[in-house]
């Protein structure tokens, strides 16, 4: 066969299901901050990440696995939870060989979707972990649909700058027809030499800035810092490449 | 007061009630081609332009009224109705004083949905009538939603340009704390220079050119040859500036 695989961006969880995404691959982007932390646990060791979408789930899946729980609200560790949503909480010496449950709303609820609607294979992507997406898109030659987790359903640029990264590596393996992937490349090519400036533009980096998150969010748009494959499987997301876990 | 209106950008029909429109003015956007054609037919007189979301209703309007009914499908006058989408169609000799029906999907929903969610006014807005839409905004002071009509609820570039175009002329008079916007003015100033290029690049295109209609597609991208405010008002779209309606 001959004809290469789509891929679609979509900017926001609430446009997912004009798309097909039967027998595809979808990739979860949440650049601030989940999917940058799932990088960087699992790079660093975590056994597994499970991503949940409600503190309750959260205590209570961290009791029956033993994980550390995670999670935060306006910049501080949510109560009843043990850590937060930043990558520079899981250094190596804190996380290899652990579970880490993550709280995160917008990307959990785009993943459930994601499955709901029939994905062959859900990963998740980032900048810390974008050549390792890239290659594995690229090898597998399937159909690409690349999931922005958006903010409250709200278009983000974070997220988008993300997909036009990964699209402008793999555009040639690729058959797109589709303007969100056409504006995500202009924007990432637009941006990247200026992107940690750039950032500092976005709704999101106004929301965090505020608790003193400047470098995380430099770090959430640095390529290649924790460069595995979380791949989701039956509940939780473990790393198909890189360093394995287990201490 | 000192502190400016908000203005927001929605990047399709379906994430329009994430946002406050209540006594706000909402642009609806439908670049190709019926906005474009609504302003360049009131332009040349039409007495008023009513959109409505089916081929029944606009030949039961089209008979109440007297007036002409128009509507495409894959580039062809639906069978029953009269004329078609595109601008060119209502010239000033054909159109002065006359009715005009048109049948328009993503964009007459796009309306509905914002006199539905509260917004105080409903304009319509494309590069034919770009700074008769400025002058309003900035002369009305209120908040303010750039709605992107999109195609079947996807994120379109061509309705995202005219937002971008809208934001460049009018920023410094708001408010602006919204990716979608930061997006659209982005995507703007990159390819104003070359805009009749760039929008051979866009699905739409692809989607019309097959219809021979390119020149109508580039007029669609040309800032103020028919620069009317049509202003929604108890089921018509009628020209608030400019040439007045009547032969």
């Amino acid at each position: 066969m001959n004809q290469k695989p789509s891929l679609f961006t979509v900017v926001s969880p609430r446009l997912l299901d004009i798309y097909d995404i039967s027998n595809g691959i979808v990739v979860v982007i949440d650049v601030f901050r989940a999917t940058s932390t799932i990088a960087t646990a699992l790079y660093n060791g975590a056994t597994r990440v499970i991503p949940v979408d409600s503190v309750d789930k959260c205590i209570q899946i961290g009791k029956t696995t033993g994980g550390i729980t995670a999670g935060e609200r306006d910049g501080k560790v949510i109560e009843g939870l043990a850590h937060g949503n930043s990558p520079a909480e899981y250094p190596r010496s804190f996380i290899a060989g652990k579970t880490l449950v993550l709280t995160t709303t917008n990307g959990t609820r785009l993943l459930h979707m994601a499955l709901n609607n029939g994905a062959s294979e859900v990963i998740t992507g980032s900048f810390p972990n974008l050549s390792a997406v890239c290659d594995h898109l690229v090898a597998q030659n399937k159909n690409v649909v690349l999931g922005c987790s958006a903010w409250k359903d709200r278009f983000n640029l974070e997220d988008a700058l993300f997909a036009g990264a990964v699209i402008e590596r793999i555009r040639d393996h690729f058959a797109i027809h589709c303007d969100s992937s056409l504006m995500a490349e202009d924007m990432y090519r637009l941006h990247k030499n200026d992107i940690k400036q750039f950032i500092r533009k976005t709704t999101h980096w106004h929301r965090l800035a505020a608790y003193g998150l400047e470098a995380d969010l430099e770090y959430c748009v640095t390529a290649d810092q924790a460069n595995v494959l979380p791949v989701y499987r039956n509940g939780d997301l473990v790393s198909l490449t890189g360093p394995a876990g287990g201490s």
